[in-house]
C-alpha cells in the first residue's frame, strides 16, 4: 500500500537523534537508533502483555518505575527474545556502553528492540557501532529513526503535533514501527513519542496508557501478540510550562493531542500492514457491553475469511455475520444490521438486496464496516487490514 | 495436497443412497443427496455453537430430540444460513417434499446445507430435483454422497470400520466435507455417520458428543466456526445385536471404533485445509490444566505466522513461543521445551542449537510439533495445516 507523504514533522525542544550501522540482521543499512534529550525527562511506557518477555521489554519494566531517563537506545533485525540470560546480559551491556559514551547514568537509558526471536544478539558488531552512535548525536532526523526500527515496514511512521499549554507552543512528535504481528495488545510494535511538554511522571503515565488503549490496542492485522511491543514517552518540559498534572486546566488538551498522535501513527501500521491492500475500519454499535463490542469487533477484525473477502472485492457479509456468532457477544442475529461504508447490506439479518451498491463499496481502499446489534448501547472501533498472497509471501520468507 | 486413496469402504446394512442435480450454486454437478435408512433409526447430533445458526441446524436441532430418524437430505453450494424466516420455511418444504416421495413422516428426515452464506435457496430449482432424488434410492454409492457435499474440498472423505459386537459382524461408515471455515468446534464441517449396529438413543448421542470433542473439535484450519456445522449419526440395528447400552460390555469396543472413525475423517478435514501442503499436529505436554494446553494448542494452530513459516520451511520457534506467550496458558517460558518431530529446538526458554535438523524435520507432509511447558500435568492435541498463497486465493474468489 503506498503511503501517503506526510507533513512536515515538527521536532520538539532538546531532542537529537542518531543512527549507525551495526549490520544486525545483515550490513547496508543503519539499523541502530539513538533518541537523546538533553536534559533529563519524565518518561512513562506500555508493554507487551505477552507472557514470553524479550529482553529489553524486562529491562525497561524496571527502569519505568523510575519514572525518569534522557535516551532510548535501539535496534531492528533482531528481536533479542527468547535468549534466556545471555540476552540480558547482552540488553544491559549496550545500556551501560551507551551510557557511558552519552556521559549519563545508566538508569536514565532505556532500550527497545525488534526483529527475529531467539536469536542471540551479534554483541562483536552492536558495541563497536555505539562510538559512531553516540558521537552520531544531533546528526540523524526523527524519520531517520523511523527508518532505523523498520522490519517489513515499507515506510518510515511519524507524527507530530503542535499546541498551546500555558499560553506557550509546545510540540510532541512519535515515530512508531509494525508490520507484522499486529494484534492487541500493542503487536511488534515499537513506538516513541517525544515532547518538550512538563508533565508530572503519575499523569504522564496515565495520559500514555488511556491513549495506547484507544489507538495500539485497538488494531490487529494477523491476531499475533508480540513479545517486544513498547511504547514510550519522554517529557523533558523545555517548553517551559507549569508542569502538568491530571488536575491541570490544559491536561485535556494535552491528553487530545496524544491521543490524535498515537492514533495517526496506529493508522499508519495498520495502513502498512504486511501485504495489506486496504484500510478497514470495524465498527460496532449498541453492543450489550464494552467488552462484548470489543470482541465482536476484534472477531470481524480477525477473521481469515473475511480479510480475503475484502482482499478478493466479495461483498461477503455472510462471512460477518459468522464471524459475530462466534465472538461471544450476545445479539440475535434476526436483529442485526450490517452496512459497507453507507452501503445497509444486512437488515434485521437477512440480506437487503443491495449487491450493487455493495459491490462498489467493499472497492474502496479505505472500508468501513459497521455492525449494529441492536443489543444494548456499547460501541468498539478496531482498524485492520486485508489478508492478501504479499502476507504470505512476507512472512514464509522473512527469516530465510 | 494429494488424497491419500482410500481403503475400500464398507456399507452397513440396510443403508442407501442417492445423488441428483439441482444446480444450486451453478449447473453441472450433483449437489443434492440422500441417506436413507429402510427402517427407522436411532440418530444424534452434535451442532455448530455459533450464535449465528443455519436454517437448517435449527430445525435439525429440533428433529434430534427424538432421537429418531431415517433419512438426510443435503445440499452443496447454498448454507441456507442467514436467511431468515424464509430460509426456515424453505427448508421445511424440502423436508416434507422429500418425506412425501420417500413415504415416511416429515419428523423421520434430517437436513443439512453448505456453502455460500446469506443467499436464498433456488427452491424452483430444488423442489423438482426431489422427485428424481427421492426415486434415484440405491443408485448412488456412499462416494457419491461425499461428493455431493463437497464445497472447496478437493476430495472426498470417507472411512468405515468393521467390528464385533454380540459376536455380530458390523459396520460403522462415515462421510464428511470440510476445507474452509473449520474451527473448534466443528467447522463448515459436515459429517454423516451411518451403522447397523443397534444403539439406545442416549448412548448414541453420548458416544457422539465425546468422539466429536475428540476429532472435529481439535481441528482448526483458519480460526473461523461456520453457521452450519453439524455431524449426524443413524444406528439402524440391523446387525441384530442387543442394543447397547453405555453399561453395555462391547459399549467400549463401538465408542474405540467411533473414536478412530472421527478422527480418520477430521484428519482428512485438515490434510484437504485449503490450499494446505502439510499436515500439522501441535502437541502440548504438561499443561497446567486440561482448558490451558488446549488455549495454547489452538494459539499455535491458530497464528498466521507460524502457519506462514512452516510454509515456508521456517523452522521458526520464535513464533511459536510468542503464540504460547498469548494463549493464556500460564508457564515458565524460561522452563520451556519445543520440539519439531523429534528435534529439540527449544531448550529450557532459549535455542538449542539444532537448526540443521530442524530444517529438515519442518520440510516434511506431516509435521509434529511438541511444547513441553512443565507447569503441570494436562495434555492436548491439535490438528492443523499450513496457510499459503492458496488459501487467499481460493478464499478472494470463492463467492465471485
Amino acid at each position: 500500500m503506498s503511503m501517503k507523504k506526510p507533513t512536515t514533522i515538527k521536532i520538539p525542544k532538546g531532542f537529537f537523534f542518531s543512527t549507525a550501522e551495526a549490520a544486525i540482521k545483515k550490513p547496508g543499512r543503519k539499523d541502530f537508533g539513538l533518541i537523546f534529550s538533553k536534559v533529563e525527562s519524565a518518561v512513562a511506557g506500555t508493554f507487551t502483555t505477552n507472557t514470553v518477555k524479550a529482553a529489553p521489554v524486562r529491562i525497561c519494566r524496571q527502569k519505568i518505575r523510575s519514572g525518569r531517563g534522557q535516551a532510548i537506545v535501539v535496534n531492528s533485525g533482531n528481536a533479542n527474545a527468547c535468549t534466556g540470560r545471555q540476552g540480558l546480559k547482552d540488553a544491559r551491556d549496550i545500556v551501560s556502553t551507551v551510557s557511558d559514551q552519552l556521559g549519563i547514568s545508566s538508569s536514565l537509558t532505556y532500550i527497545c528492540s525488534t526483529g527475529v526471536i531467539g536469536a542471540l544478539l551479534p554483541m562483536q558488531r552492536i558495541i563497536p557501532a555505539v562510538g559512531p552512535l553516540a558521537g552520531g548525536i544531533g546528526k540523524a532526523s526523527l524519520e531517520d529513526i523511523a527508518g532505523a526500527i523498520m522490519t517489513t515496514d515499507t515506510f518510515p511512521k511519524m507524527a507530530s503535533r503542535q499546541i498551546k499549554i500555558n499560553n506557550r507552543q509546545c510540540i510532541m512528535a512519535g515515530v512508531c514501527k509494525g508490520a507484522g504481528m499486529i494484534a492487541p495488545n500493542m503487536a511488534t510494535m515499537l513506538c516513541f513519542i517525544i515532547t518538550d511538554i512538563a508533565v508530572e511522571k503519575k499523569a504522564l503515565h496515565a495520559s500514555l496508557k488511556s491513549a495506547v488503549n484507544k489507538s495500539f490496542n485497538r488494531i490487529t492485522i494477523d491476531g499475533d501478540m508480540s513479545t517486544n511491543d513498547t511504547a514510550l514517552i519522554m517529557a523533558n518540559g523545555l517548553a517551559g510550562n507549569q508542569p502538568l498534572t491530571g488536575s491541570s486546566t490544559d491536561f485535556s488538551v494535552f491528553q487530545k493531542a496524544l491521543d490524535e498522535l498515537t492514533y495517526e501513527l496506529s493508522k499508519l501500521i495498520v495502513r502498512d500492514g504486511e501485504g495489506a491492500t486496504k484500510l478497514v475500519e470495524i465498527l460496532i454499535k449498541n453492543a450489550h457491553t464494552d467488552a462484548e463490542a470489543q470482541k465482536a469487533a476484534l472477531a470481524i477484525a480477525n477473521s481469515s475469511l473475511v480479510k480475503t473477502a475484502i482482499y478478493g472485492n466479495d461483498a461477503n457479509w455472510g462471512r460477518i455475520m459468522a464471524a459475530l456468532g462466534y465472538s461471544k457477544a450476545k445479539f440475535d442475529p434476526d436483529k442485526t444490521d450490517i452496512f459497507f461504508n453507507r452501503t445497509q447490506v444486512v437488515k434485521k439479518g437477512v440480506m437487503n438486496n443491495r449487491d450493487k451498491e455493495a459491490s462498489e463499496a467493499i472497492k474502496t481502499k479505505e472500508l468501513k464496516i459497521t455492525a449494529d446489534l441492536h443489543a444494548g448501547s456499547a460501541s468498539a472501533k478496531v482498524l485492520t487490514c486485508d489478508l492478501t498472497e504479499d502476507y504470505i509471501r512476507i512472512n514464509a520468507e522473512y527469516r530465510t
